[in-house]
């Protein structure tokens, strides 16, 4: 069964179905060059839907993309604040991350220490992407508050009934009020460079989070603001094959701190589009649109166009076999690794506080 | 029929009755001299309830007592921060004193301007009664809010489920989100000096907001601070003779920028104790006890306690008249307010910002 909401996300996803059950627009070509960057997630198809980006890519406009901390973050995640550093980088728009940290501790229940070691931990993973200084801000909401988003998230909370809520939410009375207040917080994150820069927004998100986005676009109506637009990202397929990378799930994804050997590891066991045998494979070659590994080299590994189409071609004939495949990969990910994990430990982070 | 809840307060009220019904501790005389303030409201009887007030006193604590903004404060909300600032005086303790503009945005429904600048005023005419400016702290929840009381007030919805809050307010699921959550920020407002200082704090308030400390206390307990303790005050009687002061019935009290006539008339309309014709007063006496001009002197203008002795045994014996007693209160009001309104003139709300 797939399941696609706030709070879940499963199952076989169709694209295509999603667009018409959230209502949303189906991204154009000509609206991906207008986004205008060699970006591999924005080039090769990771963004899939938008609400009003037609409208807000012609001017200036902030990006707001928030981050509700795990333990781990994976490369999933990273293409998607990738993708926003590139879009920076073309536009020179403001960019705000903020850090959800208190929406972790009230809806799924988390310690509060734990909450805010994640919470930085995933700031720092984030930040060593290389986002302009002078153009970002984060914010941890549990020990950041900021007074116009608080005094936001009122204004947006006196506009929203429990009963909205619930439906969206789905939950009980059994519940705390923090969960039930929380989407107004999440309003004002998303309205907060309009309400401050009088900047259109874009909110990069996964469909999961598009009722909040749709929610806060009624606020901003009600509030005088102008209504946000969105840019949906694909969920990167995990190395099993099936479903999206997972925070919880150790064999699903390649973390941004795994180890030379976890990444050799995870990428042998990962989910294959080669046949059974050396024998087949090279009779009848693989099936790249499948492989987690050719997958990973599509949206974040391989600039090189070319190259790429080679790798597929090669793949689909039995030329290139899985194990090649496999290697070349590895490769690419321990050296985007080893990178990372150096350009992560300089980020300070206080820099980029709001 | 006589009504105590957070959100209303009307009715002839026993307060005999209401210790009973909220469970709270009478005030024994032992521990009104602790208190050990010359105050008015103290040493003549307008608090006569608490919780831990015995356990706090002996040591530093702190007090938090908020105003929810109002159009205009009247001499009853005067009399309780009077008494905030005599005991500061004597004690030397910090004050916190938060104006919930949100709550009254959420809960009551009312423009955000017009909030603001109520609270604003309001503000004005607290700090005008001359606190000490080292000790004392205020805050505006709408614009300046603390990142330590979001902080607590996270931590405090949390621990609060949705259920809890209908149960002590009554709202239903078409009520806006905020109203729900707002507990959660009055608790932090409350916590908030045991959280920064470790102090023990004392809230000072009416037995409406009772409720509030007591889920403060569960709270301050499951977050692992120490509980606050409460003074309760009674309701000073308005001038028509039943019911208490309030903001929203012009006759029934004196408001802070009521000019000299306004009082004058104002007095002279009041209920009073004395007899219908002027013949049975000097022969029967007048009723010091519901008289509201006597009243006013007792707990608000009158610090000379033989002078007050005096009024009430003349007034008792028919030797002061209505008219003379109404006189005499009406020029220590004018006398009091004269000062008042020029003081709050002078006052600079940010030095007390939080």
């Amino acid at each position: 069964m797939v399941k696609v909401n706030p709070y879940e996300v499963s199952g076989d996803i169709d694209y295509g179905k999603l667009i018409k059950q959230f209502g949303v627009s189906k991204i154009s070509p000509a609206l991906l060059k207008k986004i205008g960057t060699d970006n591999l997630l924005v080039k090769r198809g990771g963004f899939y839907a938008h609400r009003d980006l037609n409208k807000i890519i012609n001017g200036k406009f902030a990006i707001v993309s928030g981050r509700g901390p795990s333990s781990k973050m994976h490369l999933g995640h990273l293409a998607m604040f990738k993708a926003i550093r590139d879009i920076q980088k073309k536009h020179g728009c403001f960019v705000f991350i903020p850090f959800s940290d208190d929406e972790k501790m009230l809806v799924k229940g988390l310690d509060y220490d734990e909450v805010r070691k994640m919470a930085i931990d995933n700031a720092k993973d984030i930040l060593a992407l290389g986002f302009d200084p002078k153009k970002t801000k984060i914010m941890f909401d549990l020990t950041d508050m900021n007074q116009d988003i608080y005094n936001l998230a009122i204004r947006a909370s006196s506009k929203i009934t429990l009963s909205t809520i619930k439906a969206i939410m789905g939950f009980k009375d059994s519940k705390n009020i923090g969960s039930f207040f929380y989407p107004a917080i999440q309003a004002a994150h998303i309205l907060y460079p309009t309400y401050k820069y009088n900047l259109p927004t874009i909110v990069m998100v996964g469909m999961d989070q598009d009722p909040f986005v749709r929610l806060t676009r009624d606020i901003a109506g009600k509030l005088g603001l102008k209504k946000p637009g969105d840019l949906i990202n694909i969920y990167l397929p995990g190395l099993s094959g099936s479903g999206k990378m997972s925070s919880s799930d150790e064999r699903s994804a390649i973390y941004t701190n795994d180890s030379k050997n976890d990444v050799e590891t995870k990428i042998k066991r990962a989910f294959s589009g080669g046949r059974e045998t050396l024998a087949d494979h090279k009779k009848y070659g693989g099936n790249p649109d499948i492989d987690a590994s050719y997958l990973y080299l599509k949206y974040f590994f391989e600039d090189d166009d070319e190259k790429l189409k080679q790798i597929y071609r090669d793949y689909k004939s039995g030329k290139l076999l899985t194990g090649e495949l496999k290697k070349y990969t590895a490769d690419k990910a321990n050296k985007f690794l080893a990178k990372h994990q150096s350009a992560r430990k300089k980020i300070k982070i206080e820099k980029y506080l709001i």
